[in-house]
C-alpha cells in the first residue's frame, strides 16, 4: 500500500531516501517506543513533547494524561505533526561535511481526534502496553473505568505520512579518498540491560521473558 | 544557574519531575545525538523533524542543509520548539495505568537565528562533529568555504528551557501490590556495535578510539 506524497510529506532533501509506502512506514512506527508530537500552542507558537504511541491498522494512537495541557489542547481535531525516529548508527566520513547519521524516521501529519469509545480505549490500552514490551498486556492489570477516565488517547489516521531512511557507508568526494582519516559506520542500537525487580516485588514472581529477552525490533 | 519557568516551560504534569536549572538541562543536551525541531509551516500547520544539534555555552545550535525547506523556513527569527530526549528504561508496573518510561528530556523554546559569522561557523562545525563522537573534529577534514555555504546552522538561546526526568521504580496502588505480576525497571541504553570500516578505506588506517570506545554519556 502506498500513498502519493503531499507537498509537506514529499522528501525534498535527498529525495532518494524518501518512501511513502506503508511497508516502509509501519515497521518504523512499530519498532519505536517513543515519538515526538508537535502542535501549535494557545499563544500561536510551536510546541513539541516526547510521548508514547501505538499503531492499530491505519491509525496512529498517542497517549497522554487527561490532565495534560497538550492532550487537552490537541484532542479536538487540531493539526499535529508526529515524528518517530530510530537511530541506527553514525556515518563517519573523511570530511566533516559528509558525516551523517544512519536513521529511520517517519513523519505523520493529521488531525488528532480523541478516542472515546470504551471498547476502543481498552484495545488501545493493550496495544500501547504491548508497543513497549510485546506480551505485557496479558499480565498487567487492565485499567479501571476511573483510570481510563484519567487517560486520553488521540488517534491520527496514517494517511499523510512519509519515511526517510539513511543507511550504508558515507560517500566522500574523490579528492578526499586519499586522506589518512578513518571512514566507516558505527552501528548503534537501543539495548536492554539487566532487569531490576521492584524492591517491593512479591516473592516468587519470575521475571517474564518479554523483559529478559527484550530487543528491537520485537519478534 | 537556574531560570524561572515561563508559562510554557512550567512542567504541569508531575511537576515534581520538572527542573529549570542548567546543571540538569545541559548534560541532557550534551549527551543526546539527535533532537526534534518543531516549527510552523508556511501553511500554518505544525512541522517536526529529527536533526542534530550541539551546545556552545548558552546557545543551542541546530544543523541543516542550506537547501532544506526547514532551515530556510526557520532561519529568520521564527519561533521554534526543540525537544531532546534520552530513553533510560521501561518502568513495568503491576497495572497498565502505572507503566511509564524512564527518560530525561529537555524542551527549548526560542527564535532561531542563522549563524553567519565565518569563525563561529567553523567553531560550530567542530562542535557538532564532536557532539556525535567527541574527538572526531581533530581528524576529519574541515569544511571548505563551499561546504560551509551549503550548510545552515541556526542558533537558539537556552533562555527558555525546561527538563523533565523520570527515573526509579514504578509506584503501584496499594490494592495492586499483592497481584502476581512482575514489577520493576528494564534499563535501556544506546549501545555501539562493532565499527564497520568503509569498503574503500585506505589500508593501514586504524579505527580511532572515539569510535571503538564510543559510549554515552561521553567522557
Amino acid at each position: 500500500m502506498s500513498q502519493p506524497p503531499t507537498p509537506r510529506t514529499r522528501v525534498r532533501r535527498l529525495p532518494e531516501l524518501g518512501a511513502y509506502d506503508r511497508d516502509t512506514i509501519d515497521p518504523i512506527i512499530d519498532e519505536a517506543i517513543i515519538c515526538h508530537l508537535a502542535w501549535i500552542g494557545p499563544d500561536g507558537d510551536p510546541r513539541v513533547i516526547p510521548t508514547i504511541h501505538t499503531r492499530i491498522g491505519d491509525a496512529l494512537y498517542v497517549h497522554g494524561s487527561a490532565a495534560s495541557s497538550t492532550l487537552r489542547g490537541i484532542k479536538g481535531g487540531v493539526p499535529v505533526a508526529i515524528a518517530i525516529t530510530l537511530i541506527d548508527g553514525i556515518q563517519f566520513a573523511r570530511s566533516m561535511f559528509e558525516h551523517s547519521m544512519s536513521y529511520r524516521t517517519v513523519i505523520v501529519y493529521g488531525k488528532a481526534e480523541e478516542v472515546t469509545d470504551p471498547t476502543e480505549l481498552q484495545t488501545v490500552f493493550d496495544a500501547i502496553t504491548d508497543q513497549v514490551a510485546p506480551g505485557r498486556s496479558k499480565d498487567a492489570r487492565r485499567p479501571t473505568a476511573d483510570e481510563i477516565g484519567q487517560t486520553t488517547f488521540v488517534k491520527i489516521p496514517i494517511s499523510e505520512a512519509s519515511a526517510k531512511v539513511s543507511a550504508g557507508f558515507p560517500e566522500d568526494a574523490e579528492a578526499d579518498m586519499d586522506l589518512d582519516v578513518w571512514a566507516g559506520v558505527l552501528p548503534l542500537t537501543l539495548v536492554a540491560g539487566e532487569p531490576e525487580p521492584s524492591p517491593d516485588l512479591k516473592p516468587g514472581i519470575a521475571t517474564p521473558d518479554y523483559v529478559t529477552d527484550w530487543h528491537r525490533p520485537a519478534g
